[in-house]
């Protein structure tokens, strides 16, 4: 077989998501590529990691299995690539390149082959994140060492922001510091936003470029992003992605000084022996990216099961004081509502469609519903209760949960559900880059 | 004479500015007190200080003089009390009540005369913000020696905001540690906000309970606070007065890890001598509270001089890249616009007026404009030229700059320009509260 394949790599802290995908230009395809196979493995730092893999051609449901010789992303890795061999058959020469997941991509505008220079480039630049970068690097050399002839391509999630304008992402600090160390909004979930963008536009049939959206990626990490005639012009998150909404386990936005009052050790380096990789975390980095967000205030990092605890039929305002669920649910719904409304008015009133992605906007039915009910008075029409309920088992990539007329209409502020893909999303802007492929 | 007078004192870190009122509650008198004159001490930290007394009989422009005697803010009030004997033959023991206006009030509701034990309680929850109750604890403890027979009372910036639900007012942290320190959103400017919301009670002949506003002080420290019947809902401030709006030399929000790429020193005590009777001021609060904001971006703290600079009138998006004033002016404009609009969906998009305070809000003629084009989408009614011109200069506390129908009409969204007079509101406040005047 031809070297066609392309793969795709998500690595967080202590997980990696894999999938492979066949590069089909052919005028046939609905795509540019077609997916192959994914695999799965969580839980690599507090062993054993769970691994699953599951050809994509297979109708059963994938099943996890404990591995004790994943002990880190480079034997995860490794792991893979065996499956791969015993399972699908698939000899690892045909991987063409091979595309990861950068969190943190500084001043990098677009996708960038993975070189001694880059490398040691995104190496530096991740002095900025250090929490979310340090997995993509771990595999990235883990890739070279294991795959030699495939090359690297590091994708990353702040790219997409590049244009949002200076007094946007210009934080009011001095001038000639911020510069020098690269201090400004670079925003994140970028990947995800622009498969978000692109499957938008084709199902409302208009190009990108025509369109104001407000996008919600909501998840165990969640942002919102404003999009204005189909680029990028404010998001929640900021110089990490420490900022905006809160998180599972980050607190999102709060008083700049908080944290000295929390701690007075704010300033020192962490000893965590989690993160004792990552040279130079702050304990209030470590605080505030790991020790907060709704798991602090509920126990759980599962946003479903506080929604389900969270007595929403039970309309008492005291209710917050001592359900420490609703609490967590009414404190996100209202972070999500500040965006909705800032954004709405940035936009100068004029969205095409508000759309929900990420676990919580894929899944989150209640979550969704009383964000439609609040958002009615700015001229969003109202939710469709069965198109809600049904939206996350739906085979489509976007469904239109809102009652808008389906002609096409200017400005119709529609209600979306739209189920983002970052891996796919990486596959095929690698597949379709010309830079790539004529010179392979 | 009867003792009758009520002292108001505002103090900043580095002024003081002081009204006498007189108390006249008979049926004939518009107002519970009548000013009877002002004094401002201005740059107490940088000498000489700067001393004006002004009777508001006098109808020439109060003038300024050095006063070399002047070194802090317990000598700056001994200067003051020699002036109201000799310029203005008032004899002190008239002075009933002192009004002193404290920014940080913890968990007090309500304003609280000083006594040993609340004066130690105030000191100790100024911990919270060294940088803002020095300041008035200095002025406190000055009165207390200099006229032992007046009662001081403490009118606190937090108490307005106490109605703030615990969804908004809390930070998605550790829960114990946030109960245990007091970290949460308490809220600033609540005097002003209290003045105002009163004074636009009156302008629109409707009770304070009915009604829904965005209020907006913009000076050198600037917020934003939606007031839902008659209630704070949210305001942009936190746990201190740096969270929200940019500041002139303060930041406003920021990626709460930003400051640790700022500097490696953020959590260090800092050793400023303009601080150093602050006991635990770190150095990130003295940089993001006193070194950031639009001082930063432009060297000037001058609002005024910033929007003279910015070329408002040439369109070219690429000049905020090469003009720091109109980079300053686009960015607080942004943040503005994000906070009127996040507050105008959470008050249901059912706004009677939105609100103009503060040295910026009051004077911004331009700012004023340029927000009123904005928000047109939302439904607010276009500004009214000749009246936004005049708005400073009208003797009025409040001004409509709209073309909102005069008539009496619900949810008008109305733009209005407020004098807020935080001095006025405590002896306001002071004079008409009944456990302190029955009990004297």
């Amino acid at each position: 077989m031809a070297p066609d394949l392309v793969l795709s790599l998500n690595a967080g802290s202590s997980s990696l998501k894999i999938s492979l995908y066949q590069r089909d230009l052919s005028s046939s395809a609905a795509e540019p590529v077609t997916l192959l196979l994914t695999s799965s493995i969580s839980s690599i730092s507090a062993p054993p990691a769970k691994f699953s893999f599951h050809l994509a051609s297979d109708t059963r449901k994938s099943s996890e299995a404990p591995i004790d010789t994943i002990k880190d992303h480079d034997t995860a890795f490794s792991h893979f690539l065996k499956a791969l061999r015993s399972q699908a058959s698939i000899d690892e020469e045909r991987i063409v390149y091979i595309c990861h997941r950068v969190v943190h991509g500084g001043d990098y505008l677009e996708p960038v082959e993975i070189t001694e220079e880059s490398y040691h480039h995104i190496e530096k630049l991740s002095d900025l994140a250090p929490l979310h970068n340090g997995a993509a690097l771990s595999v990235i050399k883990a890739c070279i060492s294991a795959l030699p002839t495939a090359k690297s391509i590091a994708y990353f999630d702040t790219s997409f922001h590049r244009s949002i304008p200076p007094h946007i992402s210009s934080y009011a600090i001095n001038q000639e510091i911020a510069k020098k160390r690269g201090l400004k909004k670079y925003g994140f979930h970028g990947l995800s936003y622009s498969f978000i963008l692109r499957a938008v536009s084709q199902f409302l049939e208009k190009p990108p470029e025509t369109l104001n959206l407000i996008l919600l990626h909501l998840g165990s990490g969640a942002s919102a992003c404003a999009v204005k005639d189909g680029r990028s012009l404010d998001t929640s998150m900021g110089l990490t992605p420490l900022n905006g909404l809160p998180g599972a386990t980050r607190s999102g936005s709060i008083d700049p000084s908080l944290i000295f009052h929390y701690t007075n050790k704010a300033g020192r380096i962490t000893h965590d022996p989690s993160m004792a990789a990552h040279v130079g975390v702050t304990m209030a980095e470590e605080i505030l990216n790991r020790k907060a967000g709704w798991k602090a205030i509920t126990g759980t990092t599962d946003f479903g099961v506080i929604t389900s605890k969270a007595e929403l039929e039970n309309p008492d305002p005291a209710l917050e004081a001592r359900n420490p669920f609703r609490l967590a649910f009414d404190l996100f719904l209202d972070r999500v509502l500040h965006y909705i409304g800032a954004y709405h008015l940035k936009l100068n009133c004029e969205v095409d469609a508000l759309v929900f992605a990420g676990g919580i906007g894929e899944r989150g039915v209640e979550f969704r519903e009383i964000i439609g009910q609040k958002i009615a008075c700015l001229g969003y029409p109202p939710i469709r209760q069965d198109k809600n309920l049904g939206a996350s088992a739906e085979l489509a990539t976007v469904v239109d949960i809102s009652t808008a007329e389906q002609v096409s209409q200017a400005r119709a502020k529609r209600i979306l559900v739209c189920k983002t893909d970052e891996q796919l999303e990486m596959a095929r802007e690698c597949t379709l880059d010309e830079r790539f492929w004529n010179a392979a």
